[in-house]
């Protein structure tokens, strides 16, 4: 089948590969077609989603005279340029050259000591979500405050509680520093630990490449249709578990839909009992999640936003089960 | 009582009925008048909110060798002009000639086969929320993919999980397919049912009118007021029990309110306990959950949105406890 | 540190302390700066968002023949120019002369009865929300309906259920006769009781002072920055529960964040065991919850909506822990 007995106006629909999505630039929709001209060129980024979607930054560690787990990190800010979408170029802030930041996991109970570097030509700051005091809150005007351009600072608090957050920019515009790039997710795995998953982290986001205040393009991890292009192979009957991230500026809201499959929901990770077992959830900007399921049966399977727009701007994906 | 002691420039307020919602046009607010001009005609549309509202298709079944039931349906996709609004036509795309399509219902563990035949002038599928392979997922480029002018397929798979599901197209661009009105309710019974109850179902849409991305319309079952003009009758003391869906599309969330009551919440429908005592749930389209409560006292009572623009643009109700 | 070594076009950035929030108007942002410019007169207001946040309204009460407490309040609806934003008057309605309205409170199972004079220039009603009879729903047409300029009614009813709701007039526009500020919040406490602790209201809300249908201004308990410009006491290791509600008009949602700290989230306040740990919550308008943490050090600790821009514009402060 495909739309070849179909006389409309659809534009490049005869495509019969999914990858083709949101080609019918003009017709029906009012959105500019960012895919169909190539692939972003990660190299040259410096980061590929495919890596950044199962890359766990456990830090550097070693044991405080008490016994206790100290765990080190080094974040640095910079400046950077990124191709968003074929031939989009995005006036990006990063921490350590990446879009999310590193993914900073650690184990619940342990003392977590961030070492910030800020070699932007803005001030920045990182903000965790987490239990730690105020003067380790990464805010302006407290503690350290902003991070001047060449200068740095460190963060030090406990690793808790267990359960899906996130670190940000807390500089104002705040919007601007989000947008910017500025985030990462950021995980305290409980002390009893998870069971055994094949694990995976989507932040969920978007760019304004036009300074509008307004998204053109959507994504897990921030290179759009990224996942369409190449899905994410998984295997049958494993537990996949995604840590997902909602950190998306200028649009209230965002979600997380799984095709053909159910997934046990685990609101900020902070309980070991599910909420509920679901196909989508809905999350506002600094809310996150954590999905559990199997694929019984083999194949290709979407994931994307359950906001039309969101999706045909990029934010969908593919599993494909071996 | 009633605004005769006010000097202000209410329009129409004056009417002491509250179906003359939105009767301030131009004055407050900013939005068109829909109402006031008479009503639907349901009898053309070939659909009425009223019926929908009860209208479970269980399809027909037979048993299959291996003892277990085999539930069938069959759906045709169409174009069709339906009035929305007392005058206001939307060139819609339906399935069975109806907006919301049939609110398919069988019980967990059957196997269900649906015949989709596509009368319509345009490529669509029919995709399902629910478990199921990859083959029978229909979206464009797997499986049976679009399904072209004149064609059909058939959709096989196991009745899971239990609870309140959806079903729609998902041929590109995804939002004009939704928003045109291809779309449904899909309910999975658990295995050891539910309590008896006086059963509706709500799917909460939109329309278009304009064709500028943003609804001028709102409405559960897609006419606008059509609850508000004939309220729904329930019995006092007696377990309602309404399967709502949000499909909405351009609008990020939608919700329903109940007032003078509270309802136990029972998202997507697939744990037996509550999750909520509430009276106040947000959806974004996709999310879907069961609302049940009892009526004490008899009497008029409204549900609406709580987002006040959907409310004031149709999307509001009366129950009549007799 | 500061931003002094940064080159850039951050405007008043240079200032250190935190309340120089949004100071960077039009350069990076496109909204204006409400900040800066001294603070909102409180005592010509007639009411300071420091007293609305821990003052509770019981009312009057007296023993009814049958032993049951009967609970009594006096409402009155009137026109009042209010200044949200240093020399911005916005021509509000409000309840009893302020914006929140009182906070209602009272325990489950008593009879309450609510006295409402209008003396607005326009018609209004309070509809709470709760469980009651239709003619006490506060809604056009029925029972008493909207109450005139100059008349009065009474509503009664049982304080049911259990949790936090919220009272609002229900006169079309809806929009506008929130938007103006007739909105309080409904506590009724659980027969059991709750915990001691130290008890706060924040009423989500936001003003559209150009009357274009989006907001300028956001807040909790109506004045911007009111929480940042002088902190919110509160004592290390003591129980805090704050009464969270959302009315704000014209955005699709709200949210509440609270930094380097966890809450216990009670939706709608009905039932006694947390529904989530976490540290952000996200309500469309009409949702409300209840937040139960202890701050385990001193400091300055931010909370906020996580949508940046309504941080920016207002929705924002500190809670102080001495
Ligand atoms: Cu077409
Ligand atoms: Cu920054
Ligand atoms: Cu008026
Ligand atoms: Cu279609
Ligand atoms: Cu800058
Ligand atoms: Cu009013
Ligand atoms: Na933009
Ligand atoms: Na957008
Ligand atoms: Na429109
Ligand atoms: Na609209
Ligand atoms: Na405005
Ligand atoms: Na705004
Ligand atoms: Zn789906
Ligand atoms: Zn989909
Ligand atoms: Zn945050
Ligand atoms: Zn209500
Ligand atoms: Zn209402
Ligand atoms: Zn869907
Ligand atoms: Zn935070
Ligand atoms: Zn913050
Ligand atoms: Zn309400």
């Amino acid at each position: 089948q495909g739309p070849g007995g179909h006389a409309g106006n659809h534009g490049g629909a005869g495509n019969s590969d999914t990858s083709s999505a949101n080609s019918s630039s003009g017709t029906h929709g009012g959105h500019a077609n960012f895919r169909g001209g190539g692939e972003v060129d990660h190299a040259r980024n410096g980061f590929d989603p495919h890596e950044i979607l199962r890359d766990f930054d456990w830090g550097r560690t070693r044991r405080l005279p008490s016994g206790r787990v100290l765990r080190e990190w080094t974040l640095v800010a910079g400046d950077q340029d990124i191709e968003v979408a074929p031939g989009v170029t995005f006036p990006a802030w990063s921490y350590n050259g990446r879009i999310p930041g590193p993914t900073l996991r650690c184990r619940e109970g342990e003392r977590l000591r961030i070492r910030f570097e800020n070699l932007s030509q803005h001030p920045h700051t990182i903000h965790f979500h987490g239990i730690h005091t105020a003067e380790m809150d990464g805010v302006p005007g407290i503690g350290a405050g902003e991070i001047a351009p060449g200068s740095s600072t460190v963060y030090e608090f406990d690793a808790e509680p267990a359960g899906l957050h996130l670190y940000h920019c807390h500089v104002r515009p705040l919007a601007e520093h989000i947008a910017k790039g500025m985030y990462g997710a950021f995980i305290v795995d409980p002390k009893e630990g998870r069971e055994d998953a094949d694990e995976m982290v989507m932040v969920m986001n978007g760019f304004d490449t036009n300074f509008d205040r307004a998204n053109e393009l959507y994504a897990a991890n921030t290179i759009p249709f990224a996942y369409m292009n190449r899905p994410i192979a998984v295997r049958r009957n494993e537990l996949v578990r995604v840590y997902i991230v909602n950190i998306l500026e200028y649009d209230l809201i965002n979600s997380f839909h799984l095709h053909g499959n159910f997934f046990d929901y685990f609101p900020t990770g902070t309980s070991l009992r599910p909420s509920e077992l679901t196909d989508t959830v809905m999350l506002c900007q600094g809310q996150r999640g954590i999905a559990e399921w199997r694929f019984p049966s083999p194949g290709k399977y979407m994931f994307h936003a359950h906001q039309s727009e969101f999706t045909e701007l990029g934010w969908q994906g593919f599993f494909e089960v071996g």
